[in-house]
């Protein structure tokens, strides 16, 4: 397994993604991963790592350029993310430029996942007509950021939310459902019963936060929900 | 492979279901498989069938105790049928224990599935305190039949609807997940977009009638989702 930093620029800023391939220079298709409103950490880098297991290159991209905020940094953080006209696209698509120029990588079979804020994050670069086959979130975020495109939308899209989170109220899935309908892009959104924010990351109890979570059934589904439609759209199980 | 009619009877009536077994008296888990509002039909029997070639042992019920009817004769026993207190419960419960009492049904571990009318039908069995693992409802009604009982639920629910189907509106989910959160139930809501009702039936289309129609790719998500639930619940993929 080849596990290694990759640092970029986007717009003048140093960025440093996290990167793993099992079979490196074999082509296989490639996801990228996008963080929550943390920054990188050490959720992120294990689901990087599970995904080359798996056979997939994999590459965690850097939002920030930094890393290891508290809770209310990180939130700030996010607020001001989110109100910088095409930030959040202009780095996923950097990240996604330095993925797919990767040995190995097969350039036409990309896909992009997300936990909670880079579920946007997945969503803007479909949102902005990137040639990605599928975007997938979990306990994604569903409001738009500041300069967001409304590109023809390539990707598959997968949103799966737990149906108690805080952060994603009905209203903001009946805001996206439209907007995937007027798109008329291949949608689908997944509610969880009983499961709040962040049902993937075993550190959410630890936030002590009303309403967010760690499930191991939802983490579970989902992940195995992401397998399938990675199936369907690369055609293959992971490339072995 | 084992294929027969079963007659029962419940109440005074007497039903007829299908059923198919690839190894016959071998153990397995069984799987109850509930028909559309138009009765047993070839869409139902192929599905009993499937399941059978993936190991299940697969009984489809018989809510009527006849079948081949026309859409305008489908909406009125189905009418009649969400009047009569308990009757859906009667019948499908009857249906249960036919399966259960078959050699080789490993009668701890069985699911219900069922289709648009099928799908409340699978749920009054979850609601009715049935010992099944799972229930599943393709393009499932989510209204509830007279006489529908509260007791706890033990099986696992995924619900799985096109969201342009004109009969769950988003009122209907409202409903339905409210119920669920009331109940502590482990459930699942499902949305396909750009999908309307019907969309496992091939012949949905020529009903011709709005917001109704086939959809492979959902077709083909949501057979693989019920698949995924069943190895979990039934903790195995199915019997070889």
């Amino acid at each position: 397994m080849e596990i290694r930093t990759i640092s970029y620029e986007c717009d003048g800023t140093t960025l440093t993604g996290y990167y793993a391939d099992r079979t490196p220079g074999r082509p296989k298709p490639a996801i990228l991963v996008a963080h929550e409103a943390f920054g990188m950490n050490d959720h992120i880098r294990a689901r990087t790592r599970r995904l080359a297991e798996l056979g997939y290159a994999a590459f965690a991209l850097d939002m920030y350029g930094a890393e290891g905020f508290s809770l209310s940094e990180a939130v700030s953080r996010h607020v001001e993310l989110m109100a910088a006209p095409g930030l959040m696209l202009a780095r996923a698509s950097a990240a996604l430029d330095v993925l797919t120029a990767l040995p190995g990588v097969d350039r036409d079979r990309t896909a992009a996942i997300g936990f909670c804020q880079g579920g946007i994050t997945a969503l803007e670069l479909a949102r902005g007509g990137a040639p990605i086959r599928c975007a997938v979130g979990f306990h994604p975020g569903l409001m738009r950021p500041a300069g967001s495109l409304d590109r023809p939308i390539q990707a598959k899209i997968l949103m799966m939310i737990g149906d108690q989170d805080p952060d994603v109220p009905p209203e903001d899935r009946v805001t996206f459902a439209a907007e995937m309908q007027s798109k008329q892009a291949d949608w689908q959104l997944h509610l969880f019963g009983e499961v709040g924010h962040a049902y993937t990351n075993p550190d959410a109890d630890r936030l002590n936060r009303p309403g967010y979570g760690y499930s191991p059934s939802a983490d579970r589904r989902s992940w195995l929900m992401m397998l399938a439609l990675f199936e369907e759209v690369f055609e293959a199980p992971a490339a072995g």
